[in-house]
């Protein structure tokens, strides 16, 4: 199995274990979803933007990053999985659709511009 | 190799190949991760939360939540990148620690609070 | 002075005697504002979207819904003051846009959609 | 009335003429200040931190950051407004609580962390 679909699995079980899917309709997923992208702002909001890679390799931030990271991924993937989305597969197509949007060629050292 | 750190070295070579890496610190990155968890966001603000699963349901709204999902997780597996974090094995850090702060015998139907 | 006028004056002095006007750039002044938006929105997440008001009327928890609100406000119109923008006119005038884009007469019971 | 009342009242009509109180309970309104807090993100997202006040500081651009922070605070006051929050008053407690929390003689120059 992909490592998303893993991913997948073990949180669906982890909820119905506790009996949790009852409170994880779409929209209460995405607010948890917010609430955890809250936290990684906040992480963030008061560095210095060109000091943030160098504050973030030190390994207890790191990590401290690396945790919120996680919570937004397992309520990602978890609303996903609700959804009946294979999340891998989308990543993919929008990535292959990114490289047909945004040709290397015209798009070099230009930030993207929302349409 | 697995998925996620597969998918981050497409995102990563993406952007190496346009010279985009200049505009992707950390900062910028979970601003745009905000901007895609608005769009996943909007989709599902007026429907009614018992309702919103099967109206997803429908192959042209599954396909739009999907691109929404996966412009999040494509932001997602760059910052975690920039920050040389392994999301992948961040996220099953953090279910195994769920596993032990939620145990199933006492959290059952009881939603998580934050302490 | 307007009220909201009167809020940003306030919070631009408080800004000035700690000095921390050289925090408060645009993007971290956003992000702030994603991390107190996150706070709102876990507390609404897990609960049933048809008690939220009731839930909420209850003194302790309008009072803390009350405190997240307000950081929300505080960080947009400290947001406004740095971008220079009159945030009470730019709502009312929103407002009055509204009331062209969506008559009553053909918008009843209807959610709006983005074009 | 204070501004602040005067524009929940504005907005409460508005709802009321178009018979939309029906969707906006509390989680709805979340997820749609969610929405709009993305489009601010996405104004700023790869716009160097250092250049955003001067960037924003052309007309255009700055009507444009002017209607996504309106957007906000639409849906900040009316999901005050359904909540029964003095949202000005709340504002107003809560910069006096930041005096007494970051007294300038000691937090001169420091970015407030979260305890």
């Amino acid at each position: 199995m992909a490592e998303i679909e893993e991913l997948a699995a073990a949180v669906r079980e982890f909820s119905r274990e506790r009996d949790w899917e009852q409170f994880q309709d779409p929209k209460s997923l995405v607010l948890a979803l917010v609430g955890e992208v809250g936290e990684l702002a906040e992480l963030f909001q008061w560095v210095p933007a060109a000091d943030a890679v160098a504050r973030f390799a030190v390994p207890d931030r790191q990590a401290r990053a690396a945790e919120e990271m996680a919570d937004v991924l397992v309520y990602l993937v978890r609303l996903a999985d609700v959804l009946g989305v294979d999340l891998g597969a989308a990543a993919r197509a929008k990535l292959a659709d990114s490289h047909r949007r945004f040709p290397a060629a015209t798009h070099r050292g230009v930030a993207p511009h929302k349409p």
